[in-house]
This record gives structure tokens, C-alpha cells and sequence, in this order.
């Protein structure tokens, strides 16, 4: 299958992670929904009162993702990246380590993101996986309030969803 | 379409890449067979005397893609990556910035090459688009020798496919 793959490779470093999971009450048909079109997306993407604006979504591998937050007190959060892999309604992977068309990006967060959502008995499995380079970065995410503000949004994402 | 793409993306920043381009000899099917078998893939993926180990080449969108290249000094040189696309015959993404499975890296030299062949008279067209973060970085492998390197690794390329 002219594949080599090395031990390493397959040991992922996991310390170097951070994983929120919810069991959301939404079907996954709606969750997709919410999270693939960028009106909806901007509803729930980061904790209000910031506010989004989605400057790009291109919906494919190597398409580009961009978005920019605001927050009440003028602080803003500019965010460019691609996709990576788009599985409808399975799985969803986006990254800040490239921009569109697989571009090289100096991000100010390293990281890829895993989204999967599953059928479980009362709604819908919704983990989110993000990889970092090295533990440094994963310790910085995490102190920056990574399970309080990706869990705040992954419910937000779930009012969207459910209001489709 | 849901797609939203902001005009900065589509203006891309061709000042951070570096081009080579070679009309082969070889037909496509042979390059392609070449490039994507991992013992073909280390008789011309450095320049000789160098050798090249294949640690990891799975050959998919997130595969884990490692080489390590030795002089015949004793220099080494490290380069984990993953591949991003693969089009048989036509097109092959890779980059340096994240490694198996889409997980972040921190590459010694950051890019993605888009690797393309074309049908040309007198053979295949072959073009190496190699996209860096910022300019100093494109200006520091350019003036590392990427032409000679590259071009050189292209006509082994070449050399290789012919003998298929």
C-alpha cells in the first residue's frame, strides 16, 4: 500500500491537548447546520457580549476560515485558518497553523481542532479536540479560560441549533 | 453555498513563495509512481551524496509524511510533516507545519508545497509552488540553495520514473 508509518507517529502526544465534550440536546442535523452557515455561526462562536464577524468560510479542505471577535470594551480577536477535513454532520477539522489554500500562517494560537459529533441516547456527543505544538502552548490555552469559553459557546451552538 | 470569502484571501501573497517548474522527461504515471512509493521516494528526495530514511509516508489528507536526510559529513536534517492533498497524477499538498493527523508542529523551516503535473509535448510539466509565512522566511530558503536543492531532486525524480 506503499504506506510506512512510525511508532511515533502513532503514540500521539496527548499531553499536548486540550478536550471539552457536551452531551448537546440538538440532533446532529441541526448542529451541523448551525455551525456550516456563517449567519448562524456568528451567533454563537464566542462567548457574548463579544461579537463575531465572519470574514471568511469556505467550507472545504484547504478552504479558508477566518473570523475576528469584538469585545464590549474595544478588544478584538482576529483569527484566520483553514479547514481541513469536512465529513457532514460527522466531523469537522480546522486549523490556525494555515489560512486558505493551505497557506503557512504565523497564528498567535497554534492549534487544530477536531469537532465530532455522535448519536447518544438524549441527543447528540459533541467533543472537540484541540491539538497543540507542545505543552506550553496547551498550558497558555488552558489558562486563558479554554473549558470556560469553548463551553460557554458549545452551548450557545446548541440554543442555535435548537431554535433551527 | 454558505460560503463567505473575503478579498484579502483570494490576493494571495505569492511575494512569500518560492517556484520551480521542469518539463520531464517521464510520463505522469511514472512520476507519480516514483514520488509515492517510499523506496522510490528516498533514491531522490535529497540531493546525492545525501541519503534519505522515510520514517512515515501515508500517502492521504492528515497522513504523517517523515524524512530524514544525511550528509556525508554527518549532517542531519529532520523533516516531519503531513500531507494535505492527493490528486493521483495531478496534484500533491504537503506542508511542514503540522505533522500525522493534522497535529501542529514547530518546522526548523515552515511551508506547504503544491506539487503539480500536467501533460506537456515532450513530456510533463512538473511545478513546485513552496508557500512560506512571511517573507524572510521565503528569503532564508531561497538563499539556502531551494533552486539548486530542488531542481536537482527534480531531474533524480526524473532519472528515477524513467528506469519504472
Amino acid at each position: 500500500m506503499n504506506t510506512v508509518s512510525e511508532p511515533a507517529a502513532a503514540g500521539a502526544p496527548e499531553h499536548t491537548d486540550l478536550v471539552i465534550t457536551r452531551l448537546l440536546k440538538a440532533p446532529r442535523a441541526k448542529l451541523w447546520g448551525a455551525w456550516t452557515d456563517p449567519k448562524m455561526l456568528k451567533e454563537w462562536w464566542c462567548p457574548k457580549p463579544w461579537t463575531t464577524e465572519v470574514r471568511a468560510f469556505e467550507l472545504r479542505p484547504g478552504g479558508h476560515f477566518h473570523t475576528v471577535m469584538r469585545g464590549p470594551d474595544g478588544g478584538t480577536s482576529d483569527n484566520p485558518g483553514s479547514f481541513l477535513e469536512v465529513l457532514p454532520q460527522q466531523r469537522l477539522v480546522f486549523t490556525s497553523m494555515l489560512v486558505g489554500g493551505w497557506r503557512p500562517n504565523t497564528p498567535w494560537m497554534p492549534f487544530t481542532a477536531i469537532v465530532t459529533m455522535a448519536d447518544e441516547a438524549g441527543g447528540t456527543r459533541y467533543v472537540a479536540t484541540v491539538m497543540h505544538p507542545d505543552q506550553a502552548t496547551r498550558d497558555k490555552h488552558d489558562a486563558m479560560g479554554f473549558h470556560e469559553g469553548w463551553g460557554i459557546c458549545i452551548e450557545q451552538l446548541d440554543a442555535c441549533a435548537a431554535a433551527l
